[in-house]
């Protein structure tokens, strides 16, 4: 298994790709990665580290796209980028999956574009983790598609299904479509469109509203990207502001230091579950090879997770199981 | 000034309602209130309560609407509710606003029927008041409109402005549209011809994204209704669920007694910024009247405070302003 790395993305590269996947290499002993980017760069990174050599091969690829680049102009331009060599890698069977934490909409592109799409999916989507009180649910599209249509919409929650199974851990995933009223006949004509077409999944419970999303009523969010988009980032949002908001109320309270340190560590543990972390990545589902985003801000230990989770997107075959999804008998 | 007020809507009618508004008129002097409802069961709610009854009257009103009766068929099927009655007095100048915790779908398509729509405005919005790190600021639209055309933006934009100031009591309010990215190219076609004609706004500072909101990065977040009620059903359960949170990892915890107290009065005091109660209830902008609506579980005190609201409505000639902002010269 050879997972592709990108060197040169996210904010802390090239430290942070580089002890992730040193880090990934020591968890998984079939697994080979290869690092992308400025070669001098990496290898500048790796020196004095103790690794494998064997299992980890640097690729040089010194052009590096910016977090603001605009996606086409990035993946035309820039032929010799880190996201460029390493998905044309993956296209000719060198490796396997590529994770990056660069520019989000340069790598869907790039990933469209080189990797192509799966047969008979009519628009690759990002499906993203959401936190909940169950844990992490899915929520798709992210913002790869801000307009949705009824069958893509039923592809969706087809190719959700299977990733919300099989990488998440969900025992027989529900699907819920984000809307305005529980109601079949609730939302846009679109919404309306949609719901009957739905309904042919066994796992279908209906319409869901916003307050449904944390106790995650269903356990995937289904929804445009602009929705999805929004909520994502609001989500996102919430712990440092809910911190903000316990701690300006703390300091109004009259309560000693030992009470003070306790409810401090008690709120850090909280708002844990919300760790972007603790997932890695994300996926394009629907493209016909394995790429995987992560945060710009991606920690080695994100990195590292993003990794293993390309690594178990390749074990379990859900490119070939999406496929037989969206073609075989319904 | 004469409110009416809705005694037979909401989960707690028609005692929330009716000692809502003999708590509003021991606020305000002025002030005089219908109280609307099968009479019979409002005046046994009074019966032995401490009230000046020149100020306040009953306004038989024996149907009752449910919460889950459609608006259409409730609104033409029962002309002697208590939300048909009550906008029939204003829209005669017997009164000058109405308040109701009842049916939100029901009370919006009877105010449009029964108070028309304000000249010059081509839809009524619902605003929503939703809690920010600097307070409360305004969501519209919040559900009414699942769709909106871009010089409808810019009406709800101009609207949402008089609200926020004179109401809500943000000095110059600023406008942000809800997007997928801040550069005035992103977004839906839909968006990108919304962001010029905003631009003739001088209080406009261009898109924000869903982590702008809790910073209220602006003070008014403009969107259409389904990204609206997403994002408010969302909100209102982020208290409870933050606090399932905190609960579960204290369980994890071995945390002493006095923590154990201090933690629930810190989530209490911190919570309560997200309480609806203080905030009353949310109108219907740019109705030809005053019509507000409030959470169906609305307390005794919430409905006070939508009352005072409505009357706040009137002193400040809201109405008045968004005729002269929406025809007057840009």
């Amino acid at each position: 298994m050879i997972i592709a790395v990108d060197a040169a993305g996210g904010d802390y590269y090239p430290k942070n790709p580089v002890v992730g996947a040193l880090e990934a290499l020591n968890e998984r002993d079939d697994l080979s990665v290869l690092l992308a980017g400025p070669e001098s760069m990496i290898l500048k990174e790796l020196e004095g580290r103790d690794y494998d050599e064997a299992r980890l091969r640097v690729v040089d690829a010194p052009e590096v796209i910016t977090m603001k680049e605009s996606p086409s102009s990035a993946v035309k331009g820039k032929r010799n980028s880190s996201i460029v060599a390493s998905l044309m890698l993956q296209k000719e069977g060198t490796c396997q999956g590529f994770v990056s934490s660069g520019n989000t909409g340069a790598l869907l592109a790039a990933s469209v574009l080189i990797l192509g799409k799966l047969p008979g999916v009519l628009r690759p989507t990002i499906a993203t983790s959401f936190p909940t009180l169950k844990g992490n649910r899915l929520l798709l599209d992210a913002g790869a598609n801000l307009e949705v249509k009824p069958e893509i919409f039923l592809q969706f929650a087809k190719m959700g299904t299977i990733y919300c199974r099989d990488i998440l851990g969900v025992d027989h995933p529900t699907v819920g479509l984000m809307n305005v009223g529980e109601e079949e006949e609730k939302g846009t004509e679109l919404l309306k469109e949609t719901y009957p077409l739905l309904k042919q999944l066994p796992n279908f419970i209906g319409n869901i509203e916003g307050r449904d999303i944390f106790p995650a009523r269903s356990d995937i969010f289904l929804c445009d990207g602009m929705v999805g988009n929004i909520l994502l980032k609001f989500g996102e949002s919430i712990p440092e502001s809910v911190q903000a908001m316990l701690a300006a109320s703390m300091e109004k309270m009259d309560v000693t230091p030992e009470i003070r340190t306790a409810l401090s560590e008690l709120i850090q543990t909280t708002l844990d579950s919300f760790n972007y972390e603790n997932v890695g990545g994300v996926p394009f589902l629907g493209v016909n090879g394995v790429s995987l985003v992560g945060h710009g801000g991606s920690s080695p230990r994100a990195i590292k997770n993003m990794i293993l989770q390309a690594a178990r997107f390749v074990d379990v075959s859900v490119n070939q199981k999406i496929v037989d999804s969206l073609n075989g008998p319904a």
